[in-house]
């Protein structure tokens, strides 16, 4: 209706505006020209509290960058391309460890000059680096790049799928396979920025993944279809305590908005149902807090206390994946339900996550990078589809 | 003067009530009379909501019980110290992990029936297993398991001061070697521990390791004596970033009752002075929340947020380890304002920290495991001197 086109054009001023600034500030703040790459440790006035360089923000930020400078024509600007190729070598040149057993192996966090400080057992710093590689290679035209993000997402699939002892967990006689859904997840991002508007046997080859993916989420639908887990067993059976009881809300819409997206491209009217009945409803009827209003980070779907002492905090990540999973529903099915829930998360973060108050210390984070890191602003960050 | 000795009469009457109900829960509902050890994921209702079993709780039950057993009368009776017995069984064949390179190298965590789930690269599942042998060896007179703590003891000190490659950190080029308060803290607990009404040799070893101890805590005194950091670099300097910045108010206090114990020991008055000015000072100033009261997780001496989540939470483990300070240090100043910081947290302790409410599942844990892990329960969990 005519209410309903007012409010969205009134949104998307206001995230049009919002997008800008948070351009803005990472293109004044963030650039480190002395060694190159990104500063990801910033304060809302612009300072560096920390030198440290995540390896997962600088992919995300190369890829913002060109998404934008490639979709979006009021950021198609030298400036932006020229930042984005310079994070681009400073990746190349630093992300990945020597001597780590495999040369697709990153580091999870470097010093200021590109030394390996810490790495993850995990492939998350990885997938950054393929989404960032890829990005800027359909930017640039550079198909070496290309081939390389290319060889990366081979490396991660045979972690995934054949044998993750490259990843450097060391065995252990009670560790049995937990499926996590943050690694489907995640495959399935890279699956679908690597088949964009792509053909042939490669893409071919990805969307075999990317069907591997699908199945390996819809695992984590849980208890007759009732509650989304994060971690189940390996043959996608609920895992014994806190573990698998575990239930992470932002999680589970972004697992929505992924799904949503893939059933879109393959017509799979099911799978878009399942996308927003299940990992876009299910998350806000347990996850939204009904008292004070925002998502929650964790619960345990027997209703104890999840160990995870964060788990109450309302942290800006969950509510961009919200955002973006009602947007898109919404767009697609015109469900005035989905309009709503977006109105609702919409109006909780403009009023309680953003604020334009002047900097103060003792206010300038209260965010979780994504669950993977706890360094980046929550006004400044972006997200995945802004 | 006596409305002192009239309070701390009330103050004793409470802890001697809240000892024997913590003691009687864990009793009731922690021992595993299948596969041995104790269960550490339990509600308040006495529920065992996560079969998990931390190795650092093991052996933390197992001193527990037994240093009851051995110095407190109405604890001496055969059932503590065959339950002392069982977790210490359980601790000696399931908590090393073979194949890992070293015979003292010890698991985080372990399924149920014992097998290893986690394995931390740090010092601390050990340093539990040496109290835990040592307190055992005490109450049973078994010479090799004495022989046993201290041939670890060896093992952890060759990791500290040595070579720490054994712990299983993998060499990065930006991973500076950095000092972090917990561990000469830890080793000094264990030095008191292993030295207590001994002597002879091996006792001389520990007092040197005792010693470099002492000096390593006190290089976390920085800024000309008004800050205690968490984490400094192997000089003994400030450390650049949220890294070096970090204060953790428990932990300064932790460190400073074993600052004292050892000035005490050692007829060190400059050392007693500067556990209580400093060590217990510093952290009431700075991690008491001024409005709501209570004792802050970690603060940021430069007044930036900390990057922690779970900076701002009042966690029950800080508060013990400030009970603990303040009382051993006014029962040697007699300082009245010692006694008052002792009020002052004992009263928010017993009324914020401590419930006696009926079970309820969603405020079942809002505690720490010690920072190691997040496991156990806020109302039923032995602190280090209780």
């Amino acid at each position: 209706g005519a209410m309903s086109i007012e409010k969205l054009q009134r949104y998307r001023e206001q995230m049009r505006t919002e997008l800008d600034k948070v351009v803005d500030f990472w293109q004044k703040y963030s650039h480190d020209t002395q060694y190159g790459g990104f500063f990801t440790c910033i304060g809302k006035d612009g300072k560096i509290y920390d030198e440290l360089k995540y390896v997962w923000l600088q992919g995300r930020q190369v890829w913002m960058y060109c998404r934008l400078y490639r979709t979006m024509e009021r950021f198609n600007k030298p400036e932006i391309l020229e930042a984005a190729k310079s994070g681009g070598a400073f990746l190349r040149r630093f992300a990945r460890i020597p001597n780590s057993g495999s040369p697709w192996k990153c580091a999870f966090c470097l010093t200021r000059d590109g030394k390996a400080l810490k790495v993850q057992r995990t492939i998350f710093s990885e997938c950054f680096y393929v989404m960032a590689m890829d990005e800027l290679a359909r930017v640039t035209g550079d198909k070496d790049m290309q081939a390389e993000a290319a060889q990366m997402m081979d490396q991660l699939v045979h972690w995934v799928r054949v044998d993750p002892s490259g990843l450097g967990k060391p065995q252990l006689s009670g560790d049995t396979p937990v499926c996590s859904m943050a690694v489907p997840m995640m495959l399935l991002c890279l699956v679908q920025q690597l088949t964009e508007a792509r053909s042939g046997e490669e893409v071919d080859k990805y969307r075999e993944v990317g069907g591997w993916c699908v199945k390996q989420i819809l695992q984590h639908l849980q208890r007759g279809g009732t509650a989304i887990l994060e971690s189940v067993s390996s043959e996608g059976k609920e895992l014994p305590g806190c573990e698998g009881r575990l239930q992470n809300p932002g999680h589970a819409l972004e697992a929505g908005w992924f799904l949503l997206q893939y059933g879109l491209e393959n017509g799979d009217q099911e799978l878009q149902r399942t996308a927003v009945d299940k990992f876009m409803e299910i998350p806000f009827l347990t996850g939204w807090d009904k008292e004070h209003g925002g998502l929650l980070y964790f619960l345990d779907v027997d209703g104890y206390c999840p160990t995870q002492l964060e788990w109450s905090m309302k942290l800006w990540w969950p509510h961009c994946e919200a955002l973006i999973a009602y947007l898109m529903a919404y767009s697609h099915t015109k469900e005035p339900a989905l309009l709503e829930r977006f109105s609702q998360v919409y109006d909780y973060t403009f009023s309680h996550v953003i604020s334009f108050t002047p900097f103060d210390p003792h206010n300038s984070l209260n965010s979780s990078g994504h669950g993977l890191n706890k360094v980046s602003n929550a006004c400044h960050r972006d997200s995945d589809q802004c």
